[in-house]
């Protein structure tokens, strides 16, 4: 096995066919596998400093991030929870809840429609 | 829009769902659309250096790459034609031709696809 093979590039969706996608914003913006990970690393921690820190992501980097992905529909995929027992955790809006749930959807139907054509190629 | 939406990952399959895949080799490797592209255009042309060129490639890195890919089946994708009024071209083998169709197949299919995906999400 040459180096390269160590490298393949996308996802093992299948025996014989790789592949990688992103879901776009209606504004901007997109989202693929590792932001995915992340906003549903947010919605289990309820913390944006720790979905970052347990994908070994600097909080900046994070946020900006996140700055970003909420531009991607009118309305946000993360707020800031403000006051309560919580204050200062983060949480998914519906939008964040949808989009996890479209993408793990493409994600499964796309790992079928693979197995399908890897074997008919 | 922001400059990140002008380096959008994929290729634009659909309208809410951008993509890329790869076909791996039975042995090691892979092709995806730049490197069929590269296969395309020197069945096209008949020659690795014409093709490479075509491309803004240098002969060398085509030629590694062609060795490489030569390595994902047992049969080769492409050879060199020896003597004749062509000869010192490069050509396909029914091997190469067939991965093409394969990969052409599989994207036709995958656009099918995702544009459904992005009717429902």
């Amino acid at each position: 096995m040459s180096q390269e093979d160590n490298k393949l590039p996308g996802e093992n969706y299948s025996e014989k066919i790789r592949a990688r996608f992103w879901i776009t914003g209606e504004n901007s913006g997109y989202v693929g596998i590792g932001r995915i990970e992340l906003l549903q690393r947010i919605d289990e921690l309820g913390s944006m400093n720790k979905a970052a820190k347990s994908m070994g992501m600097s909080y900046k980097r994070a946020w900006k991030l996140i700055q970003s992905l909420n531009e991607m529909y009118d309305e946000p995929l993360v707020v800031k929870e403000v006051g309560g027992k919580f204050g200062g955790g983060s949480v998914l809006t519906a939008r964040g809840k949808k989009l996890i749930l479209d993408f793990k959807r493409v994600e499964s139907e796309l790992q079928s429609f693979l197995e399908r054509m890897s074997s008919v190629i």
